[in-house]
């Protein structure tokens, strides 16, 4: 097969590549370290480069995802995504500043720093002539830094079989400030840890080898919680509708969690015993629940929380199945409504330390939004609704095989990108927002949302659309897919729900941006993050009007950035550390029962006029 | 009633006291200190002083305790004990130094600085303009020595009820480094901890108010592990003996423990929960056994513990009826068999302070002996058998109700001391010291310590003694007391028993000076302490060779030494840093395997000639 030669300013590094390749493969086969969070999907548009040629012929022709990504201008400059453009012919590739610079930190610039340590000693046996005790034994060994590390009852109770069973050769494990197990022989370099996003809707568990930084396995569940209630004040109430209600909430996320660990487990080789440590980040009701404290205040006026600190306890103690002496360590909340998993999103965005302005918006059932840079962050909480991650939405799931993430309309034609690439059975949050955004660009959705119907439709919408309305037992919608089981259908009550979402984002996003004192001109960078499992369409979100219309080049979805977060603070403490002050600095913002705030949100409602 | 005059010399402290007051009474009322360890019950022999009238007639005439622990020429020199002699007439008395002097550290001595602290908080209720969250606002208040103390999780998940339950008038409770209760409203002034001495056969519990550092009420109890062996190494052999044979062990400790609490909570009407800190001391297997961890290691070779540091537990860890978050501090043990209740003897005694060499006897079922002064301390341990603690012996008991604790024999008459002044049921401790002591003095015991049988009786032995000599069905014996239901006979078994106790003892003092490379006559002061509930005659230990023949005003039974050391270390955090390095400091002396202890035991076998 050809072999063309890639060349990316302005480094001026090359690689050889057979025809048909990437540029984003090209730029790794080159050492060019361009930023792309979505991987290959085309979905985030980090990966924006441009070529060089003239005429512009070194590359296929552009794909649907750069149709919608890149303006018609932008293509006719040359502009490409790197993961999607494939290299035809020799080429020069200039690659912006921007699409170097990661825009979240990435794992492998957090230098591993644990909570757990791992010594393994050699002991000598007891003699006659050396017989102080077991524990004294096993200090003498340690070394300064651990020599008066303390024992809790459990491990003394196991000292002296442990270490008699191994022959005195044991590897002896510390977490913070504690000794919390001896294994048998030498362990050093099996050392593992989880990171925890809870969600509202979702639960996000991470599986991490802390020597190496390496993530080992992601696992995501609906949150067993999810039977009491869709949003945070049904499980506040919940929690308080009976004595044991509150256990029952605490028993359900943990179970859930618990299966997610299994499976990590399984597939990983790790067993379960062998993780000591666990970093939780999640919303100010999940943290609460988590640990088994009653959320209620958070939720009545003065809307306090039982606590926003970082807690540390035990695995055993919430019944956590990794090591029962495992450290569980859950980051500090900023406020009520804004909780840990937006001091993760902080973390990882590095929003702290930046320069420039940014704008982060966590997406879930409750949208968190952070503006500022590292002199100042605001933080506020939208009650967005759980469109996001499916819930309320006819045919909503979430992002899991069957979900239709990505949806583009054109020249008559509807495609879809499936999950899994099976027939659709549903519809995830990014394809919602997708959806929504195409068919108000293709004119079957009026700018306030309502869904046309045929006969009020443009003349120039191809029938082959106007085919698609539906209209059964009152209720209207358009089909998104037919190949499955059942068509998956997007019913005006969806539009309605994303609406609402949308809207009180975006109403949040002026709130911050008034309370700062600066205008939407000002944001040098919007993150559009979400721990749903898939990746919003930045060009979707900024149509739709959910953010303020930057160029889409400086609009980027990057994941779970809070399970990012989650996980920096579980490979370093100087992570957490730096968290506790982030919490203890970000200035909250309070919406709820601001008349501006409410005026904002209904003038915010409409889908806008803005043009992709 | 007549008033008399009595004056104390050395200091001339005066006190006018009714006729037929006893001498200590009229110290008291002088406020001359006279240390009087066994109160007023004639046996401890520390509260001697000298009558100067000449002739000596103002004191009533010497009681049978005196006659017993003052020689002939004593008595009629004019020296008496404090607690016996009752005045009749205006008399000046003498005060020896060594009468001044506490042969124990009095708990007034202590000053109270416990582990546990209480601080009453009037918290500002939530307000919109104050919401931050429940455990901020707690720490705001509690001033800058506690701001940053840890919560455990059971507090913080209690935190938010607490707090407003109580209107957030709350008073908290830091137990070390740990904030473990709120309590409603000012409680500031109750403060409780618990004492526990921890035997092989007796438990001894000890309830005080850590702010006045009084002693509220002691409860003793029999080990309820005793059904599973009456020394350490069958408890440790039952403690392997199957899968939950430990925690057997563990639980009855446990439980003795509990009912001990139960009684005392009652009787002080103090509630349980009010109880947040328990001080531990007791032997190594003891302490091993409370903790729920296996003692095997300490008694097969080469005998090392599994732990002899001090250990922090919670209450809850092992099911101890006080407040299940109180912290439970265990004192460090010396050596397998030289455990935390000698180090608190030490403390008791004062032993690292001591300019003197002292030698302090803890009698149970182990004998520990200590030997030294500030410069140097030995100790060793021997298993001195249950016979102290009334077990093995056919008549014996603890000292409860119905105990002999004290045998005169004198004119041919038997004349006993029964505790609770009824019919006498049995034998405790120092009643079997004392019985035998006094028997081996009327001429009823050889020096071997055969039981004399009627026809081999010297002529001056009187025929009513001669009667309670009895011979059924092989088993000799010697009725103490025939006034109860059943008589109550010592046998020559149980002279057997007393024999090997004794000699042990006296063999490892023997051992203790050759280590030290000193002589009998270098001892100062010898200390007779026991947690078993009475006081041993230090006539009876001198006369039976028991300890060496120092004059008997150097020789004082101080009680229960170890719980007075444990209710130190309860007091104050500095009695347990002191605890920790005596226990550094103390150079064990291993007996066993001694060719030389086992000579000396043979020679100490014998009751000795010494005269009373």
């Amino acid at each position: 097969m050809a072999q063309h030669r890639v060349r990316f300013l302005p480094d001026g590094l090359e690689a050889w590549v057979e025809a048909g390749s990437s540029l984003l493969a090209a730029a790794t086969a080159a050492h060019v370290a361009i930023d792309a969070p979505c991987g290959d999907r085309g979905i985030c548009g980090k990966c924006k480069v441009r070529e060089l040629s003239t005429p512009l012929s070194s590359l296929e022709p552009s794909t649907l995802p750069e149709q919608t990504l890149l303006s018609p201008d932008e293509l006719r400059e040359g502009w490409r995504l790197a993961c999607q453009a494939r290299v035809v012919g020799d080429v020069t590739i200039q690659v912006p500043e921007r699409a170097l610079q990661p825009a979240i930190v990435p794992l492998s610039q957090v230098e591993p720093r644990p909570a757990v340590r791992k010594v393994h000693l050699s002991l000598p046996e007891p003699s006659l002539e050396d017989s102080i005790s077991d524990l004294a034994r096993l200090r003498r060994d340690l070394g300064p830094e651990l020599q008066s590390i303390q024992l809790d009852l459990p491990l003394l109770q196991a000292l002296p079989q442990a270490l008699s069973s191994a022959s005195y050769d044991v590897t002896a494990v510390a977490a913070g400030d504690r000794l919390v197990a001896l294994e048998r022989g030498d362990t050093t370099l099996r050392c593992f840890g989880v990171a925890m996003d809870l969600g509202t809707t979702s639960v996000v568990v991470m599986l991490m080898d802390l020597l190496s930084g390496k993530l080992l396995g992601v696992e995501s569940r609906l949150n067993g919680q999810a039977n009491y209630g869709s949003d945070v004040i049904s499980r506040i109430t919940h929690a308080n509708s009976g004595p044991d209600a509150l256990e029952t909430l605490q028993a359900a996320v943990v179970n859930t969690i618990n299966s997610a660990l299994e499976k990590l487990a399984q597939q990983s080789g790790v067993s379960s015993s062998e993780i000591y440590e666990a970093v939780v980040v999640g919303n100010s009701c999940m943290n609460h629940l988590f640990l088994g404290i009653n959320p209620r205040s958070l939720a009545e006026a003065p809307y306090q929380p039982a606590i926003s600190e970082p807690v540390y306890c035990r695995a055993r103690e919430l019944k956590l199945r990794i090591n029962p002496e495992a450290m569980v360590y859950t980051l500090p909340n900023i406020a009520s409504f804004v909780g840990s998993d937006t001091v993760a999103v902080i973390l990882a965005a590095a929003l702290q330390h930046s320069d420039e302005v940014k704008l982060a918006i966590d997406l879930g059932t409750n949208g968190e939004i952070v503006l500022g840079n590292r002199k100042r962050l605001l933080a506020c909480s939208t009650a967005a609704g759980p469109a996001f991650e499916g819930a309320r939405i006819s045919a909503g799931m979430r992002a899991t095989e069957g979900a239709i993430e990505q949806v583009w309309i054109q020249n008559g034609e509807v495609k879809t990108q499936v999950i899994g690439n099976v027939p659709a059975i549903g519809l995830c949050g990014s394809g919602l927002l997708d959806a929504v955004a195409q068919m108000r660009r293709a004119g079957l959705l009026a700018e306030s949302g309502r869904l046309l119907s045929p006969e009020k439709l443009d003349a120039s919408v191809s029938p082959h659309l106007a085919e698609r309305l539906l209209k059964t037992d009152g209720n209207e919608g358009f089909v998104l897919a037919r190949r499955g089981r059942r068509p998956v259908v997007l019913t005006q009550g969806d539009v309605r729900e994303l609406q609402l979402a949308k809207g009180a984002i975006r109403a949040g996003i002026s709130i911050l941006l008034k309370e700062y004192g600066i205008g939407e001109t000002d944001i040098s960078e919007i993150l559009l993050a979400g721990a749903f499992g898939s990746f919003v369409n930045p060009a979707s979100a900024r149509a739709l009007g959910m953010v303020p219309p930057l160029p889409v080049e400086r609009i980027t979805a990057v994941g779970n950035a809070a399970g990012q977060g989650a996980m920096m603070a579980l490979l370093s403490t100087d992570q957490r550390e730096e968290a506790t002050r982030i919490a203890r600095t970000v200035e909250h913002v309070e919406l709820a029962g601001r008349p501006d705030f409410m005026e904002q949100f209904m003038d915010d409602l409409t889908l806008g006029s803005i043009e992709f």
